[in-house]
């Protein structure tokens, strides 16, 4: 696979991806679904730890292959002379560069920003860490529960008078991955006027305060410390997961007209007129008697028996789907949703890539690479010859 | 304000706004927030169903201020011949259109993607809405914890044996506003190879499966139906809240190295030979033996206390904050990641934008503007005159 051929809303782009583990892995998954020619840079003989992570398929690890897709993987020891050379050489190629390494590591292995830069002034140099570029913390290490933990978005996940839970999804680590590509992408449009590239600086514990942004606002102009609510939402009543006769389903009502429709459908229409729950104001404040009523309305019959019912009353709901139901739900499965991905002996399929235009859609993602498996073709394309190629193998340097 | 003297990564893009309540209004907050020109079009005398929703400061609805900074707002009533006719001169400047309407109301208004790309073929058009424009489900109705529930978000969300619970953000809403907004820029990058904008459908739903990449791969590739786990990782061990002898720390472990650096950090170094809690993959099968001791080992001494003795073996941990906790955490304070916005009487803080470069940063951001209070400088710059302005006014069209 070269980048001949490719399509996609980034064709054309380069990017080098010298990232591991999962913010930064995600970030470059998307930019090469989305068309770049994605080149991992991975050290020669080790490769992204997650290689190693169970579960696996056919030998592989099924953490690896999902957010490794859609891109070429060449190995190249950058604490070599002879690596670091090679390296400059890709990146006066690429119109990109994403890395999540501890801050001060690149700079280390002499690929910083400034260095790169110099060989490349259009480069955008993306890094995604923990904390950030600067500040108290900014060597500290960091994970996905670390930066849910700090930012107080785990104090807002769970019930009440419960242990706050983590976001079952890596939040952490991709709510960071999605602003460095918006943060990538905007910084190319940047660049499109002044012809020079940037550096961009994207820490994931900032990426939760931003993805907090109505808990914050609240209780900086408010005073309402947020706290827990299982299923509900802090502002909107019913807006929350209910039982039923069998499995439990989710409902939300916003406006006045969907209040009374929720009435109508639980056939309770006194409530409609109930003064405690005239508005959504009020029903937040007097959700303590609202729940019991709707919960025991909503016990009457099953879950099969009541969408269709909240359905004809065009009121937002849905079934409480496990991961099983989800991907075989018949809306998943009609966007495309789950992308099949082939080659190398595994056929593997994986969430895809959810942007959709009259050109560009799912499908089309290739599967991740083995460690090095392109580095000849890579090396060949920048002009390495097929013995220069064996002799930099045989010295350690791919 | 108008879009002279703006900079920001997006300085020169403007983008028209059909948005309401959370997934259109971040998207553009966004936007405008990395400086693009964010005209938001609401119907005069009512605007953004948002803009009445608790609680208020001064008087404004906080939910409303935090997530249309950055924008001003035109009133346009486009059931009018006229309103639709000045809506279309406006496209005709714009280089982005960004609504999340119900699937076909912009269509019935005339304002479909065909029609404004007759007017403006550049134009990146994008819809976010909860099922897509496409699939058995386009035209039903979703809210932020609908998608949370089919999706499968809330499967794994909670406590093992206890409901699932809803994240305590939005993330329903915001998934949609990040991939939309990675849509857009992708799409705009496409716009600069070909001369050609398109049309960008984003649906809540598929981005919620999107952001469970590792579930539904683990699931999908290794027939493991992934579940509440409380705080805890799926794949790694320990990763996880613990109590201490007062308030609860995470702590992170993922290679061998960390392992032996917590086991000694704890002062059970026999721990770190124990066989059962080997490597990565027998401490997450010996989970349950596992947790109990490192309860034990933390109960010892308080958090104030572990935080440096973990800090110093150099692992991944940190408190478990509140929003209150974190709104003042050093880092968060240090990185600019709230900001302070003034004007029209009032003064709020909220979460800023996550993306800095050498160039932009925090701060700078402007405040959610009132109900059309730049009406009348945006139809002077479409070169409508003052006395046809006040024609307009006096016929409900503006």
């Amino acid at each position: 696979m070269s980048d001949e051929g490719r399509s996609g809303l980034l064709a054309g782009l380069r990017v080098i991806d010298c990232t591991h583990m999962l913010a930064g892995p995600y970030c470059t998954w998307m930019l090469g679904g989305l068309g770049a020619d994605v080149i991992k840079v991975e050290m020669p003989g080790r490769g992204d730890f997650t290689r190693g992570v169970a579960p696996f398929l056919d030998g592989q690890s099924i953490y690896f292959l999902s957010v490794n897709r859609n891109k070429r993987s060449l190995t190249l020891n950058l604490k070599t002379e002879q690596g670091r050379a090679l390296f400059r050489r890709l990146v006066e190629t690429a119109d990109v560069l994403v890395e999540n390494n501890r801050p001060g590591v690149m700079a280390r292995l002499g690929q910083g920003y400034a260095e790169l830069a110099a060989v490349n002034p259009r480069l955008v140099y993306a890094s995604v860490s923990g904390f950030g570029q600067t500040g108290p913390y900014h060597t500290k290490p960091a994970f996905d529960v670390v930066v849910q933990a700090l930012s107080g978005m785990m104090s807002i996940t769970g019930e009440p008078d419960r242990p706050p839970a983590r976001v079952g999804a890596s939040i952490g680590d991709i709510g960071a991955s999605l602003f460095a590509t918006v943060g990538i992408l905007a910084a190319l449009q940047e660049r499109s006027r002044t012809g020079r590239g940037t550096y961009v600086d994207v820490a994931m514990l900032d990426c939760q305060l931003a993805l907090l942004e109505n808990a914050v606002a609240r209780f900086l102009n408010a005073g309402d410390l947020p706290r827990r609510l299982g299923s509900r939402h802090p502002l909107i009543a019913p807006f929350q997961a209910f039982p039923t006769s069998d499995e439990p389903l989710v409902v939300c009502v916003d406006t006045e007209e969907q209040w009374a429709r929720l009435c109508h459908a639980l056939e309770r229409p006194a409530l409609a007129t109930d003064p405690r729950f005239a508005d959504g104001t009020a029903r937040v404040q007097n959700h303590a008697a609202l729940e019991p009523i709707l919960i025991e309305a909503f016990r009457c019959r099953s879950r099969k028996e009541w969408l269709p019912i909240l359905e004809a009353a065009d009121l937002p709901c849905g079934a409480l789907n496990s991961i099983a139901d989800a991907v075989r739900d018949p809306q998943v499965v009609s966007r495309g949703m789950i992308v099949e991905v082939s080659g190398d002996g595994t056929t593997a399929r994986f969430s895809g890539i959810p942007i959709r235009t009259p050109t560009y859609g799912p499908g089309g993602e290739t599967r991740a690479p083995r460690l090095g498996e392109q580095t000849d073709a890579i090396l060949a394309e920048l002009g390495v010859s097929p013995d220069a190629i064996a002799a930099l193998r045989r010295d350690g340097v791919v």
